[in-house]
């Protein structure tokens, strides 16, 4: 049984549109409210139940931008009324989960803050307790502590986090000092990485005492701090939305990994705990493919109710239907298909991470209102 | 400019489902319903519109199932109550051909008619013409006349006519015997017939006066004549549906080439006009491709609106766009998507003979309301 890490707090930032994995997901409907896993629940329900048992029925916040707030609430009903944070414009990781911390800061005094994206997918849930417990050990013992992710590929999608020597505590036996983070690699440093044994994968997750946190936010970019301090100090009072409009369209637009988790590392203030639990950022339908079971004996996946595809003759396609049409393949192997009530998309797994390219293609051709 | 050929009248059978070409051909919407050359008819308005001259505006009857009538009645409103002779079940071509020419024959006493199936595409409207003037001279010389096809090719998906010596006939100089008719092929033998020059296929266009088809078919198949002599005798009076119900359920099953061309060839009562016009039947998806333009510089057809597909790094697809949503390719090349607003199948072009096998699937996956 989980049980609440005493003044532990999470998070979500909920952004990104998910090209990859259009018609799927679109700019209204993103890929965090989608349940890519079949599991009945979305990557953001799927996030938010996974975080809550560790910080309690309060101690979730969830940070979007104002047009997902509504479904965001719809999807969490449990949430307050104050538990999601509208953001007016997109600026980005830092102040994303910046605002958070100056929010819950002023809400609640110092708290230790983890921040999780809400559009991953994670298994072995024990596992991903125990590494946030031990996160928020090194992170009240002071530093800005990541969850690094077993690099099971020499993958250049993702950016790699360096651990160093252990930290050393009692209540984080796992946790080691982080000498760096590089940015998504070539192939070749890639390999070198993971031969390395010494690199993890970095998925953005940071816990940190929101003390520490804006401390080192103040030093490294004080005029981001002052904005969402001011934003902060007005947010639970009648002048949220004057201060909002005044101070968030000039908030600088950076990532948490460039604006502290970089020039903190540096310095020496970042651990990181490496997760033993299973990781997937289900980038494209290829990605999502594997966390799906097969449909049959020749590696067909469906997303959505296998009754709604038919295949003659057809092996490892990944089929998505999401209009309630029925989908038929015939003699045609590794092909997806999504099929939405307003686009279809036909590739196949091997072009999967070029989605992104049909979605400028859709744009180019006038149809802003399919992205 | 065409002028009616005076006495000529034409029946247009309007059957068969065409499950190659599902899921846009359905049992409640076949093939011949459809406008499957992008032209804005469909294949029975396309039949009809090149009939009429050539037999006046009342010249023309469609033989089609009760199911079919009123979409018929539909997409033919210049057709009278009278044109339309509505079959209580299919009974194959004689019994269809062999109604319209008994119904027919009481109407307006003896006449040529010439039979032409609903879902064929013939482009050279006066080569056509020319060919059906040609029949109807020598049907008037008591021939049963067909209009032979160019064979482009040594297909095994059709019958084969074999001319013979000139017919000699003055107002039909092409016309010639035939020595007989073949089925469908095998791939050597349909090699065979096109290196001999001698073979035609057999599109199952027949002209004859009713006179001379009615007279064989009452020596060939005196049953099924009687039959049909009777349910036409009560066809325009009140007595119809009760003739009907007791007589046309037990009509032989039985294509005219069967029952009256072979048996008659046999014995030199057949000719043939060999058609120089261009003629489809529009068999499969990739036959229906290669009837479209193209929609770009790779090779690629759309059936439909060319604004609802877009295409990245695709190559030779055929793409019909039936439900209004568009439809996206991504670099996969000859695919086919037929796209409609309950089923979609994907295949291939190469695949596109073996849709068949989709609707048996389909089938046999309990969803008989998508075929």
């Amino acid at each position: 049984m989980l049980s609440a890490i005493p003044g532990f707090r999470a998070v979500i930032p909920a952004g990104g549109s998910g090209t990859r994995l259009w018609p799927l997901s679109r700019a209204g409907a993103p890929k965090f409210l989608h349940d890519l896993t079949g599991s009945g629940r979305s990557l953001l329900q799927g996030t938010a139940d996974r975080l809550t048992p560790l910080t309690g029925p309060d101690g979730v916040v969830v940070v979007t931008g104002t047009a997902h707030a509504a479904a965001v609430r719809a999807q969490l009903p449990g949430l307050g009324e104050d538990q999601v944070l509208a953001e007016p414009s997109p600026r980005d990781s830092m102040a994303a989960i910046g605002l958070a911390a100056a929010v819950l800061e002023r809400r609640h005094g110092e708290v230790v803050l983890g921040s999780f994206a809400a559009d991953q997918v994670i298994s072995g849930t024990r596992e991903f307790e125990r590494s946030v417990r031990e996160a928020v050990e090194a992170a009240r013992a002071g530093y800005v502590t990541t969850i690094g992710i077993a690099a099971s590929r020499p993958s250049t999608a993702f950016g790699y986090v360096h651990g160093a020597e252990p930290l050393g505590l009692e209540g984080a036996p796992s946790a080691v000092h982080v000498s760096g983070f590089t940015e998504k690699p070539d192939a070749e440093t890639a390999r070198t990485y993971l031969a390395s044994g010494e690199y993890r994968w970095n998925a953005g997750i940071f816990v940190a005492s929101t003390d520490v946190l804006l401390g080192h936010l103040a030093a490294q970019r004080p005029a981001l701090h002052d904005g969402l301090r001011r934003i902060a100090a007005a947010w639970d009072t009648p002048d949220r939305e004057r201060v909002l409009a005044e101070t968030w369209p000039g908030l600088e637009r950076i990532a948490i990994d460039h604006a502290v988790a970089e020039p903190v590392a540096a310095d020496g203030g970042v651990a990181m705990v490496p997760g033993p639990f299973g990781w997937d950022d289900v980038g494209d339908f290829n990605s999502l493919a594997a966390l799906l079971p097969a449909d049959d004996d020749a590696g067909s996946k469906v997303l959505g109710e296998s009754a709604d595809v038919v295949r003659v003759q057809s092996a490892g396609s990944v089929v998505v239907p999401a209009s309630g049409r029925t989908v038929t393949l015939l003699g045609i192997d590794d092909v997806v298909v999504v099929d939405t009530p307003d686009a279809v998309l036909v590739t196949t797994r091997a072009r999967a991470q070029q989605v992104r390219s049909m979605v400028d293609a859709v744009r180019d051709h006038g149809r802003e209102d399919l992205l």
